[in-house]
């Protein structure tokens, strides 16, 4: 018996996806984990099986959770309640239970009461991923730093806490903390209102015809890339996360009102305001750049 | 004496930034071109010098224009009509003089006139270029790949045309003709306009406060990239093609009512039309990506 043979935690992920099926490779290459994986497709357990990225795979959800230490959802937020309620006869007390949804404040009011007194619910959100999407995509490193926030609610016991941001921090996030309405209004703003304006922008420029879209840039391919993500993700999380979407195009319809007023000058002299307008957003465009590079 | 050893075209480049350098090391990699360069400043003459750039260089303009078969300008647009005065004396009528500004219906109502009868004028956009500026950023491939928009005025000479079009594909454009002011309106949306979005949402999600701007992942970086380009050469041809950004701004306005009210909805069947409206998108977007791997 080796010197280090430390026992492995026991993880199950559910729903093999790009995150989950991640989640399983960041999990496996940690060397610290045995991973139990359920799909709700036959094709997609046989796919797990076949790609090796898990110790035991089914779609039967209660064997995939019996005995697990650490449970992730990465299934669409719709499916979680009754994916919980599936589960949540055997699960532990100890069980620490998590998701990876891109709205936390309806998720964390429905699987909180679900789980209470039966296990240990946290909500999380890995801020990584791409325009792809799918078991194919996945990768052992899409986690290598990026932002997981997670969302303990008031009165949230810190050691469950401190077992979330582990189990993150092992699989190469920067954990964050919020609560989950702070972080829904913080990533609408930042995620979830900017996916709408690209998928707003190809249209915009669609809908003018003249074929104005085979004239676009680099810039503009960059600019609009998150629009090329899956729609029913999208519309789920939209959806969800609704008001705070609303509330950020409001602020948007405002500054596009500010920038037009801008425009509408004659005088070179009155081009200093644009300047300034401009300069101040790339100050602070700059300092992403910044601690993008700070990562590497 | 070599069997191949076709004559040199005489190449003037005015203005050593990021598009003048890059046309400098595009032209000499092609082994076609005898190089002249112009730099208003003598810091940038001696740097041309140093990097071995170009086979003169100097901050007399009119000596390096004397001679020249093809010259190009590269300096912000509103300092070309003053370079155009001092040069046009030395041109030949046989002389190409174009242009890399990125409006294209001021340039050529003011540059045409100027070298009417003198030299023959076409402006042209290449819509290569990245948020780097400067010389130390230019590339002699940058151009590989990338559309250039060639903008004859009506009546113009098919020969004067086909030249600006073989001089371009020379550096490895895709060459397109537009009408300049047609030109305009199209880079309006898929180029100024989105710089300008760019800029009003990192301002956007700034100015809400809170440290938002700390949680932008991967997807919000590639939305803003283009907001971290200069900000005085983005004030001038914002101004310069302000209507035409304006026009884009209104309707961008417009088309975010309209995702305010798809998202004012509350019965999921509802999702149908966001969910429209998003695929909708992403097949756009998709043909954007499909061009450019076409492309390489």
């Amino acid at each position: 018996m080796a010197l280090h043979d430390l026992r492995m935690t026991r993880l199950a992920v559910f729903g093999p996806g790009l995150l989950g099926g991640s989640i399983l490779l960041a999990a496996r290459a940690s060397g610290r984990f045995e991973v139990a994986a359920w799909g709700r497709r036959e094709d997609a357990v046989a796919e797990l099986r076949a790609r090796g990225m898990a110790d035991r795979a089914s779609t039967d959800a209660r064997a995939v959770a019996e005995g697990a230490e650490i449970i992730v959802f990465c299934v669409p937020i719709g499916a979680m309640p009754e994916l919980a309620q599936r589960i949540v006869p055997v699960v532990s007390p100890h069980t620490l239970v998590t998701d990876v949804g891109s709205v936390k404040g309806c998720v964390v009011e429905t699987l909180g009461p679900i789980f209470e007194g039966r296990a240990r619910f946290i909500g999380s959100h890995p801020m990584a991923g791409s325009e792809q999407t799918g078991l194919a995509a996945a990768r052992a490193d899409l986690f290598e730093g990026s932002v997981c926030i997670v969302t303990p609610e008031p009165g949230c016991d810190p050691e469950d806490q401190a077992a979330a941001r582990a189990f993150w921090e092992t699989l190469g996030c920067r954990v964050r903390e919020l609560a989950p309405r702070e972080h829904d209004d913080i990533v609408a703003r930042v995620s979830h209102f900017p996916h709408l304006l690209a998928a707003a922008l190809v249209q915009a420029v669609a809908q003018t015809g003249a074929g104005a879209l085979d004239f676009a840039g680099p810039g503009f391919r960059d600019t609009t890339r998150v629009a090329a993500g899956p729609p029913e993700m999208w519309t789920e999380i939209l959806r969800t996360n609704r008001r705070a979407v609303q509330k950020s195009a409001e602020a948007m319809i405002e500054k596009l009102r500010e920038v037009i007023t801008l425009l509408d000058r004659d005088a070179p002299g009155d081009d200093l305001r644009m300047n300034e307008f401009l300069s101040q957003a790339k100050a602070l465009r700059d300092t992403l750049r910044t601690q993008a590079e700070g990562k590497q």
